[in-house]
């Protein structure tokens, strides 16, 4: 524990007591990043802390309704404030009942009867859209510079039901995002579930600064019952589908399918999904995912589908975390050499845009 | 595992296998100070091993009743000597039967069929006060120099009931010495249990260079329900309290509060409290602590008292784990501000004292 | 997670992913060593993860039966192989289907539709010499000049009845090498469970630059009931004990003892065990022990045999287990003092022999 003592009852202005975590050498993520912070759902009038690129992030809602994002420790002597309480729209510390606004003042120090200005702590911007509350932890300063939370229009469809779900995964965030940036994991990862064992040709890739995608058109392929069911066609059925999915941004990817007709190649079905992934730290992340399809959208459908789904997940939660588990374990100093295919580029190049991203950062 | 072959057999006298733990830059708690090592109702025939200071202690009676406390290492290939078992008055190997005496000396090597002098354990000096059980474990050629434990006189007056617990604590100890030299946290951490809500304001402060002392004094303020039932007191009569605390090593802090008529001025109650913190290492501890009072001492009150004493203990346990975990989780180089008001004056005192107790070992 | 980007679709051979763990200075095995990996009865058609000197590896048994070791890893995206399946002598990767032989050599990338000669991973060399899979995970380019395996004759030798099991110790593995070699720890450790207590006087000790051996005769010594009764002979009849032990290799130990009646000095009985262990890490083991005798060999009593011997090796683990957590939690700098007498000898001589295959190795 180490001790810094400032001026008892300091009254001028000061810094908020914030510091970026782990120097940006140690780490694979940015902090000048919209990331997903909580789902709306989760966020009310009950503290709610979690831990978020390396830092400590408290999240309420007001009495209005918004969302607050505060930094989840009292400048005082370091207590969670998540173990407090509201009172109205401030938070109150639970040790010794320090308030602090929804900007991040404070607002009152029992002892000392007054506010104390110099126990300011950081209020982090926040958008909420739901599904996703985004949250920014980064330099305040350069805000205006970094892209906005990107936009999930179907999640705003009336025509689209959605099921969502968090994991707290024990793995660094990019084996999720590369995860999923290589569909051929699922005719093996997801053999005996998903059972969509097609994908094995090169999808056409393309990237910018910003964006890497893929896309893939399955011409009267067999459908895995997993999408067939849903559309009320038989499972094998050779059906049309129009495959494509892009990294958006360091905290999200999307992928989507759409199902036509192979005789009409009318859409008779569109099938969406979100995969958002925030760093915790190094070596574990928050994993928001949400699907939405514009069919098979009864309640009882909507069940089987998220359990469905939720089984699938577990499956590349497995092998990621036994990939981060055996990095962990290694004691060599060298880095053992990674062999990368074609069906890697979207995977590389999303690293390179997350390096542009640490880039910008430190440069 | 680091070894380290010596000569074998060997029969010159040499020094003692310890050596002083965790260099002091990366400890904040004292080697060359009297600590409790336990309850004195914890030592007995049975071996006790406890990990003190970062050092492993072995503790046991003799059979004339003496507490014992030796280096818990043997020195032949470092077993725990508290595996082994007691032989009269000498402790004996469980893993090759070598024997040690109280001082420490090696009294047999089985295989030797002599005693092999080399081998020697550290006996630490040892003072038993009931309920508890100093020990030294620092530099013994200054020890003429280091203050004395302090001494409890209300523990040996028979007009007091006493309770007592000991909990391991996962937080550094000077967590909870500041817990308890700043009593606003009742109002907040303790506020459905001990339900003492009125402590607001300023005591008054007083420090020399060994202690840290706060002072209070409530007149007629509503009595707080664990107070005055034990006192055969209604619940939220206005009384009379003078309250005092005192930082007076780095060992243990006392709490004592004396209950006064408010019509005769008269003392009716005294209530006394030592909270006796030992580092285990670095980020947990030992807290022995101890209640007195002189009313309400039947073996039914005081055992209520103990549940009701427990359970206060647990919220401040589960404050301070939370902030240790929260300092042991962050990565960034750069310690976050820490703002202190008035009120900190008792816990900054008292972070002094023990920095000139370091400082007095380092320099 | 360091990631080192290779060219896609390499088609140029490379050297194998695999780098020596762990600086040779960090550890005390070496990785130029023979080492048991599995018990025979362990490797079959499915496949086995082990992580042994700091190394994944994977076995598998072909389809004609021998024994295949493979580096645990895939070098694509490092999933571990053994989390994937066997297609008929090849393994393939669970997370995206890429196949490896048994040379190591790729054969299949799925979506490449061809093998990628870089994607080599590295395969062991084994020796299968039952109940033991040896296996070298060091540098090759020197395997001849290291000691093949040691035999065990007896396991071969049908007029022997034999146990083993396998246990997972949290314990660097010379402390179990000392354990055995030291085995006045008999009239202590297992005093209640072998009741050989016999064990004081100092054996006769020789060594060379390979081997450190002590062999004890025991005249007409009480027989404990562990010997005696698979002997059919009264526990506790004076009786002759020749008993011998070798330290073989760092990855070997065997005893023995031959028992004579003491009228005829005729061999009644023989008695053999091997304990290989082999480091998983610096601080924990595989534990692959095997006790054969040519007396007492029905199924039952070779039953509660291993049952017997089971509870006498939970004792030493216990012990040793202690020993290197308490080594681990030592944060002092200065290593303390090791006193050895002359029962040590072998143990000492053990390490010798060992610091002597490290140095091979660095040097």
């Amino acid at each position: 524990m180490q001790i810094e003592t400032t001026n008892q009852d300091s009254s001028k202005e000061k810094p908020a007591t914030w510091a970026a975590p782990r120097p940006s050498a140690e780490r694979n993520y940015p902090m000048n990043c919209w990331w997903v912070g909580a789902f709306s759902s989760e966020v009310g009038r009950e503290l709610l802390g979690r831990w978020l690129l390396d830092t400590p992030v408290l999240f309420y809602r007001s009495e209005e309704g918004d969302v607050v994002a505060l930094e989840d420790r009292c400048p005082h002597r370091a207590a969670p404030l998540s173990l407090g309480c509201l009172q109205g729209d401030e938070v109150q510390c639970g040790y010794h009942g320090f308030r602090f606004d929804r900007s991040g003042a404070n607002t009152w120090v029992p002892s000392a009867r007054t506010a104390v200005r110099s126990a300011r702590i950081r209020a982090f911007p926040v958008i909420e859209k739901p599904p996703y509350v985004w949250v920014y932890l980064g330099d305040e300063s350069v805000i205006d510079d970094v892209p906005p939370p990107p936009v999930l229009e179907w999640a705003e469809d009336d025509s689209f039901g959605m099921i969502k779900g968090r994991m707290e995964i024990k793995a660094n965030y990019m084996l999720l995002k590369e995860n999923v940036l290589d569909l051929t994991h699922f005719g093996y990862v997801h053999a005996s579930t998903f059972k969509i064992t097609d994908w094995v040709d090169l999808p056409e890739f393309t990237a910018n600064d910003t964006t890497a995608t893929y896309r893939q058109f399955f011409k009267e392929s067999p459908l895995s019952p997993a999408y067939a069911v849903p559309l009320g066609l038989p499972p094998g059925i050779p059906y049309d589908r129009d495959n494509y999915g892009s990294f958006e941004s360091p905290a999200l990817q999307r992928g989507q399918v759409d199902f036509l007709d192979p005789k009409t190649n009318a859409v008779t079905g569109r099938f969406r999904v979100a995969h958002a992934t925030t760093p915790i730290n190094q070596n574990t992340m928050q994993y928001f995912w949400v699907l939405g399809r514009d069919h098979g959208r009864s309640p009882e459908e909507l069940d089987a589908f998220s359990k469905f789904i939720q089984t699938g997940f577990e499956e590349d939660e497995a092998m990621i975390v036994a990939i981060q588990a055996a990095e962990d374990r290694k004691t060599s100093p060298v880095a053992p050499r990674e062999v990368s295919v074609k069906m890697d580029t979207a995977g590389i190049q999303a690293r390179r845009i997350v390096q542009k991203w640490m880039d910008r950062e430190t440069g």
